[in-house]
């Protein structure tokens, strides 16, 4: 069986490297063809690792024994932090052919920077992006490309992120011929500002591509499209509000259910489906952003992950990985004139 | 006493006449000094009119038979559909010294391009622009500007905006140095794409105002700020996705409710405190969009404004005449340098 070297950044994250271990664990058992490097402070990961059970031919760790702090300046980070958990994987990852991705829960300004300058692009992607799934109300999922990795954009990149992130939807969720939106102020076509006036014609004429039109941002959670493509500014805009809103929302009548005892009765005859909509809010159960565009596989999982949020790091590392999904961006880049 | 003349367009709306018709009488009940002047089919407003009890007096018909459609192209049907209600109120508004300003609940693209072209700007005004209110799970409100009206802007406009819809928040509800913020993807000072990132420090140094930095969409509705400056695209994503978000949740668990005899036991439990939060968030409660730096005054009601949303926006109209904020719009923009 030809393995899934996958690299674990263990350090970073809210929970690191506890949920990070325990994440990289469930992975393991959960693929029985995958391989896991961890990365981070030995010491700290061996102890993490004491009295748990798991296959030790498949994990391996690296000592790395610096940690790049969420608010370090990224580009500071990664030029001083050499032999920091995230750097050193990758390095790994641009240096060693049998690596197929990594995984980090660390710094998203430094992951971001190191990848664009460290690691190799896709031929014909004019610059690689994150595309974050959300979940929707009817069940599904969104995925919204792009977020804020870049938010001085031209039309061709929000048609590149149309290529890129339906080939994700399609090949790691499954998602037949999906819905590409792009988002807008209305509906009708010809609406927007100068980026929007332009972008719409050439999104129409993307070959591959199922693009459904404007999409206002009042309906993302209705679930009317699978791809949303936006500059980082607006996508970061819509998906903080977005997540803004339902958390502050829920947040808010718990504090009210709880002074009240009339309300906690009525909540308790209720708790099953507000258990249920919390999970189906809890960003925890979709995984992280992946990065569109780079040869090699990075996800960049949420700072506050825990082991689950982890597993479904590597899964989806994993799944971008055995689909050749930086292949198929090659094609279809390729058939839109991109080389 | 001396009166407050304001016209209001009773067409165009969702519930037009009878909304705007009766959220006028309210109006007057509550405004001794105001008199309306209600633009519409002569025939269509005795109508509505008639039954009811109010100071003849201080109402008055102009007959417009056109009505603006939503769907019209705005410069189409503001070129076109002169003998309209809006029109014939806008042109009113611009023609007689003694009427204070209008409101409309019809096409807001209609409105916003006849505002522009058809009606006086205050001295060193860019472009006038709309600030919708909103809000706040704290029990407060936030201004947004702009929402929508100008999506193609340079630094200069934000400052103009924070001054005026600063100006307003504390002229017309009281708020008290308003904290004034600015949209970014990050709350540290240097975040942001090129317009944010010049905005910055212009917004630093803008006198009169009480900047705070750097909001991230999440925090709209914890209340972190009472001004949100933004361009016409973000400032529409943030507006749609918070209310798009908050309406697609209620209805969603309305609906899992609905279907579920217990969950209907606990919500009756509720049922104070989901009316309650429903009315918090039930945007007929807070009146429409003000339209700040034209020399009249200019209030947009939601198309699907009911009596009291108008009877809000009239209140509205009536503050920022009374409060002469175009006066003080002047004054702020002139001691900032734009004459």
């Amino acid at each position: 069986m030809k393995m899934v070297k996958i690299l674990l950044d263990c350090f970073g994250g809210d929970h690191s490297p506890e949920a990070n271990v325990d994440g990289g664990l469930q992975a393991l058992k959960a693929m029985p063809d995958l391989e896991l490097i961890l990365t981070g402070d030995e010491d700290a990961l061996k102890k993490a690792l004491s009295g748990k059970e798991y296959d030790k031919a498949r994990l391996s760790i690296v000592h790395a024994p610096e940690v790049i702090d969420p608010g370090e300046k990224p580009t500071d980070a990664i030029r001083l932090k050499k032999e920091s958990s995230m750097m050193k994987a990758v390095r790994m990852l641009r240096d060693d052919e049998e690596i197929a991705g990594m995984v980090s829960t660390g710094s998203t300004g430094a992951l971001v920077a190191a990848a664009l300058t460290r690691l190799g692009r896709v031929p014909g992607v004019i610059r690689p992006t994150f595309c974050p799934i959300l979940p929707t109300l009817k069940g599904g999922i969104v995925g919204v490309c792009d977020s804020g990795a870049n938010v001085d954009v031209t039309p061709e990149y929000l048609k590149q992120y149309a290529i890129m992130a339906s080939l994700y939807m399609e090949n790691v969720y499954g998602v037949q011929n999906p819905r590409v939106a792009l988002l807008n102020i209305g509906t009708e076509d010809e609406k927007g500002d100068a980026l929007r006036k332009e972008a719409f014609p050439l999104l129409k004429e993307t070959k591959g591509i199922n693009f459904v039109g404007n999409m206002e941002a009042r309906t993302l959670l209705a679930g009317t499209a699978d791809v949303v493509v936006c500059d980082g500014f607006a996508g970061n805009v819509l998906i903080k509000s977005t997540e803004g809103t339902a958390l502050e929302l829920l947040k808010h009548v718990k504090t009210l259910i709880e002074g009240n005892l009339r309300y906690k009765i009525g909540a308790a005859f209720m708790y099953k489906m507000l258990m249920e909509q919390k999970e189906l809010l809890n960003y925890q159960n979709y995984g992280g952003s992946v990065l569109l565009g780079t040869q090699k596989v990075v996800v960049k999982g949420h700072g506050s992950s825990k082991a689950t949020a982890v597993t479904k790091c590597i899964e989806q590392a994993y799944q971008m990985h055995t689909k050749d999904l930086s292949g198929k961006i090659e094609a279809g880049l390729s058939e839109n004139g991109f080389n």
